[in-house]
C-alpha cells in the first residue's frame, strides 16, 4: 500500500496538471451546537443595524412589495426609520402604493423621498402627486414590466425591504407562517421575488421568526442579507381592501354576468381553458357566474392566474379549476390556500407576466377579464388616472394580460355617476387598444374590429353587439361633452410600456 | 383634455430625458388558443432533435443525475444515442455512476466518452476503470463540491440531460408526477438542480408530459431548453438498491444500536437537534434506534437532512422530526412523502452541502452518521476504493457532512470477512480525520483526540471507549499484516477536496 507520503509526488502532479492546489488538510472541526451557529450567522439584526450594514446612501433606490395592500405596515415603518436616520433623496420603488401610504407625503416634503416608481397610486398621496408634489415624475410600470426592469437592471435596487409572515434566521421567508406564533398572512410574495433576487441587498422584515428551515419558503436565504423582527408586517384583514372588495353593486353583477356569457360563447370556453380576473368588483365577480356554465357544459379550466380570489379557490376545490397560479393572493382564503394546497402555486412577477420571458404564464392565458376607468373608441384603456385628472388606480397586470391573452374582455359601465367611461380618447393610455378584444357595458358589448371572428361568434349566441362609437355617443347624449380637464404643464407621471419604452405622460392637475 | 397628438411632444421629451424610445403601439393580438401556443413553443422535440439543437460538439461536457440509482435509464439511453450520432471525446459529468451504467464501458472503448466526473463508481465500469480503462483519470467530487464546481464554472456543463418523472411542455419538471399517467418517481431532484441552472443547455427527458403548469416543479421552465418524451426515465423500484438497502445484518444492527447510544449521550441529543444518516446499512438503521430514545426523553428533532429514508418519514409523521430536507430520496416512501408533504422539502446540492455557500444546510447539522470502507488511525476515512484497490463506492456527501456537522460518527465493522476496516492508512483519502469525531465498531468506540469533551461524555455514559490504534491492532492480530496492493503507475482517479484542491489520487490496480 502506498503511504500518503509516497503519494505526495503523484498528488502534486495531478494537482499541477489540473491547475489546482493540493489539499492542505486545514479543516478544523467546530464543536459549537449548530442551532447556535444559526444565530451566530449574524443575519438577525435590528432595522437600524440592517440599514447601516446594507451600505444604503442618499440617492439610492429602496424597494418594497404591496402584498398586504391596505394592511401594509412595512413601507411607512421603514421610511420613518430612514427619515429618522437622516437619509435624503431616496428613490422609492414599490410594486404599488395605496391609501395607507399617505405618510409618504411628509417624507416627500422633507426630501427623504424624491423619486417614486410604482404600479399604482391611490388616496391622499396620489392626489398630492397629481397636484405637483414631486419634482421628478413618478414612473409607472405594469407588474410584468417591473419584474423585467429589475431583472434587466433598468430598475436597479440597492436595498430591498421585504415584509414576510415567516422567516428563519438565515432568511428563508414566506408570505405565511405554519408556526404557532403566526401573526400575519399575505400568501404569495410574487412581486417581492424579483427584488429579493436582484437587489444588491435584501432585508426581510418579519413578525414571526421561525426555526430553520422555514419550509416551502418563497424567498431563499441565498438572496437575503439581513432579517429584522418587527411587531407586525401587516394587517391581513385588509388584504382584500380597495379595488378587490367583493361587489354587491347590482350593475357590477349585471356586467359580470354579461362578461361570463361572452366568455362562454367566445370559442375559448373549452376543456383546459385558462382564466384570469383583474381587480375591480365586476371583473372579480365573473368567476362566480362562469361556475354554473362550467358545471352545465362539463368544462374544467387548466389554471387560473394572477390575483387569486376565494371564488377561484372554491372552483379549484370543486375540481373546476385544476391549478391556481398565484402572483398575488387577493384575499385571506386565497393566501391560506397557497399555504396548504400543493396545486396552488406561487410565482414571481417575471414568471407571471414579463413580456420578454417566454415562459411567463400570461403567454398561456386564454381569457382575462379586466376593469377600466375609461375605454376609448380605439379600445385603448385607462386604469390609472381618473376622469378628473387625478391619479387613482394602478396599472397592475392590465397591459400584460390584455396583450398576452387570447381573449381580453374589459368590463366597464357606460357611466360612473356623471362621469363617462366610454370616451373619445383616454385621459392616460395604459393598455393599447390593439390588445383589447371586447368591451362589456350595460348597454351592449363592443368587439374590436381586429377580431371579426369573435364578433360573429358572440352575435350568433344572441349577445347584443354594438359599435364602440355608439357607446361613446350614448354616454355623450346623457352627459354632454366633458369640459377639458385643467391640466398644467408639469409632468407628474410617466407611463412605461411593456417593452420598456415611454407610452404616455401624466400632467399635473390644477387645484 | 389633451389629445394623444397634443401629448406627442411631452411624451417624446419624457422619453428623451429617460433615454428611452417612445412606445410604438406595435403589439399585435394573436388569436391562437393558448394551449396551442404551448405546443408551438417548440420545446418538445425528439432526443435527436434536442441534441442537434443544443449545439453539442465533440469534446464538450454532458451531465446527468443519478436519482433513479440502480433504476436509471437516462444515461445509457442518451449515450447510446450520442454514439449512434457519431459523437466522440465527450466528458461525462454525472452526479454518480453505478452498476447499471456498465454499457459505458463500450462507449469508452469506442472513444465516445473520454473523460468522467462523478461522485462514485460501482460495478463492472468501476472495475474496468480501476484496471486502467481510461487515459484521463476520473475526477471524483463530493455532492456539495460538485454543486459548487458547477456554480463557480470550474465544472462547466455544455448540455445537461436530466430525467424527470413529470414535465410540462415548457419545461417545468419534477421527480414525481401527480397525473394519472405517472410512470416513475424518484422524489428530490437535488443533484440535478445545479446542472439545470448553470448548464448552457438543459434537456429534460420525461416519461410523463403533463399539462402546463406542472405544479411544485423542482426545475423551472426558465432553465430548460428542450423537453424529450421517452418511454421510461427509470425504474422506481430500484431507487433503494445498492448502498441504501435496508440491513438485516446482525452486525449492522449492533453497530446502529451502538451509534444511537453515542448520539443520545453526546451532548447534542437535545430538543431541536438535527440529524443525517448516510448510505450503508448500519448508518441508515440508526434512525430506527434513535426513535425510542426520542420518545423516552421527549426529544424532537428540528430537521433530518440528506438522503431521506422511509424511517425518517415515519419519525416525521409521528411528530419526532419536524422537517425533512431532501437532496435525494433514498426510497419510494421518501419520494412520495416529498410529493405530498409540505414539510418535506427538496433542496439542491448547493443548498444541501456546498462548503462555500453560507446557507447550505450541512452548516446547521448537529449529528451525522456515516459509513466507511476504511478508517485509519488518524481518523481519515475512505468510502471510495476497496481494500483490494478497486473503486467500489461513492464520496456522496461524506466529507461535506463530516466537516460541517457538530458531531460526525462513523459506523464501521472492524473487519469485513478477511478485510480489515480499521487500518494504518486509508487506501484513498476521502474524508480528512480532522473532521471525524467518533468511530463506532463492534469492538468499541474510538473518539478523535480533538474532541476530549465528547470522549468524557461517552465514558460517563458507560460506553466502551477504545483507542483507535487498539482497534487497528485487534484487526491486525486477527488478519495479520495486509500484503501491499499491486498498484500500477497510472493515475486512474483524482479525488477533489471540498475546497476545490486535489486531495488524493487513485492508481490503477494490476489484474
Amino acid at each position: 500500500m502506498n503511504s500518503i507520503k509516497d503519494r505526495a509526488d503523484l498528488i502534486a502532479a495531478a494537482a499541477k496538471k489540473m491547475g489546482k492546489e493540493v489539499f492542505s488538510n486545514g479543516f478544523v472541526k467546530d464543536s459549537t451546537p449548530r442551532f447556535e451557529l444559526q444565530k451566530q450567522a449574524g443575519k438577525v439584526v435590528t432595522l437600524e443595524e440592517a440599514i447601516k450594514k446594507s451600505g444604503l446612501k442618499d440617492g439610492m433606490t429602496i424597494s418594497f412589495h404591496h402584498h398586504f395592500r391596505g394592511g401594509d405596515k412595512v413601507i411607512n415603518m421603514v421610511v420613518a426609520k430612514l427619515a429618522e436616520m437622516g437619509f435624503k433623496n431616496l428613490h422609492l420603488a414599490s410594486s404599488s402604493l395605496i391609501d395607507v401610504h399617505e405618510p409618504l407625503i411628509e417624507h416627500i416634503k422633507n426630501g427623504v423621498i424624491t423619486k417614486i416608481s410604482t404600479s399604482g397610486l391611490r388616496g391622499a398621496l396620489a392626489t398630492e402627486i397629481s397636484h405637483g408634489l414631486m419634482d421628478e415624475p413618478v414612473v409607472f410600470r405594469s407588474h410584468g414590466s417591473r419584474g423585467y426592469a429589475i431583472k434587466s437592471g433598468e430598475l436597479h435596487i440597492d436595498v430591498a425591504f421585504l415584509g414576510a409572515s415567516s422567516c428563519d434566521p438565515l432568511g428563508n421567508a414566506a408570505g405565511y407562517s405554519t408556526s404557532e406564533n403566526a401573526k400575519s398572512i399575505c400568501g404569495s410574495l410574487g412581486y417581492a421575488l424579483p427584488d429579493a433576487k436582484y437587489a444588491d441587498h435584501t432585508i426581510i422584515l418579519t413578525d414571526d421568526l421561525v426555526d430553520y428551515p422555514n419550509q416551502h419558503n418563497a424567498i431563499s436565504e441565498a438572496d437575503v442579507d439581513y432579517v429584522v423582527v418587527v411587531d407586525s408586517v401587516g394587517d391581513s384583514s385588509k388584504i382584500s381592501s380597495g379595488a378587490i372588495r367583493d361587489t354587491k353593486n347590482p350593475r357590477d353583477i349585471l356586467l359580470a354576468k354579461q362578461a361570463a356569457k361572452v366568455v362562454m360563447n367566445s370559442g375559448y370556453f373549452e376543456n383546459g381553458f385558462s382564466l384570469q380576473t383583474g381587480s375591480g368588483g365586476a371583473s372579480l365577480a365573473v368567476t362566480k357566474y362562469l361556475r354554473q356554465g362550467m358545471i352545465d357544459k362539463g368544462i374544467k379550466a387548466s389554471f387560473a392566474l394572477g390575483g387569486i380570489t376565494s371564488h377561484m379557490v372554491k372552483l379549484h376545490q370543486e375540481g373546476l379549476i385544476d391549478r391556481l397560479i398565484d402572483v398575488q393572493s387577493f384575499d385571506k382564503v386565497a393566501a391560506e390556500s397557497l399555504m396548504n394546497d400543493p396545486k396552488h402555486k406561487g410565482v414571481s412577477a417575471n414568471e407571471y407576466a414579463a413580456m420578454l420571458e417566454p415562459g411567463s404564464a400570461t403567454h398561456y392565458l386564454d381569457v382575462v377579464i379586466l376593469s377600466a376607468l375609461e375605454v376609448d373608441v380605439n379600445f385603448n384603456v385607462n386604469v390609472l388616472v381618473g376622469s378628473d385628472g387625478i391619479i387613482r388606480g394602478a396599472i397592475g397586470g392590465h397591459p400584460d394580460t390584455a396583450a398576452d391573452s387570447a381573449l381580453s374582455i374589459i368590463v366597464c359601465p357606460l357611466l360612473r355617476g356623471r362621469i363617462p367611461c366610454v370616451v373619445d380618447e383616454v385621459t392616460t393610455l395604459i393598455t393599447p387598444g390593439s390588445t383589447v378584444d371586447v368591451v362589456v357595458t350595460e348597454f351592449g358589448v363592443a368587439v374590436n374590429p381586429r377580431r371579426p371572428e369573435l364578433k360573429a361568434r358572440l352575435e350568433a349566441a344572441g349577445i347584443k353587439i354594438v359599435e364602440i362609437t355608439e357607446l361613446r355617443d350614448r354616454a355623450k347624449s346623457i352627459i354632454g361633452n366633458a369640459a377639458p380637464l385643467p391640466f398644467g404643464d408639469k409632468v407628474v407621471g410617466v407611463v412605461m410600456a411593456r417593452d420598456g419604452s415611454v407610452m404616455d405622460v401624466i400632467k399635473n392637475i390644477a387645484d
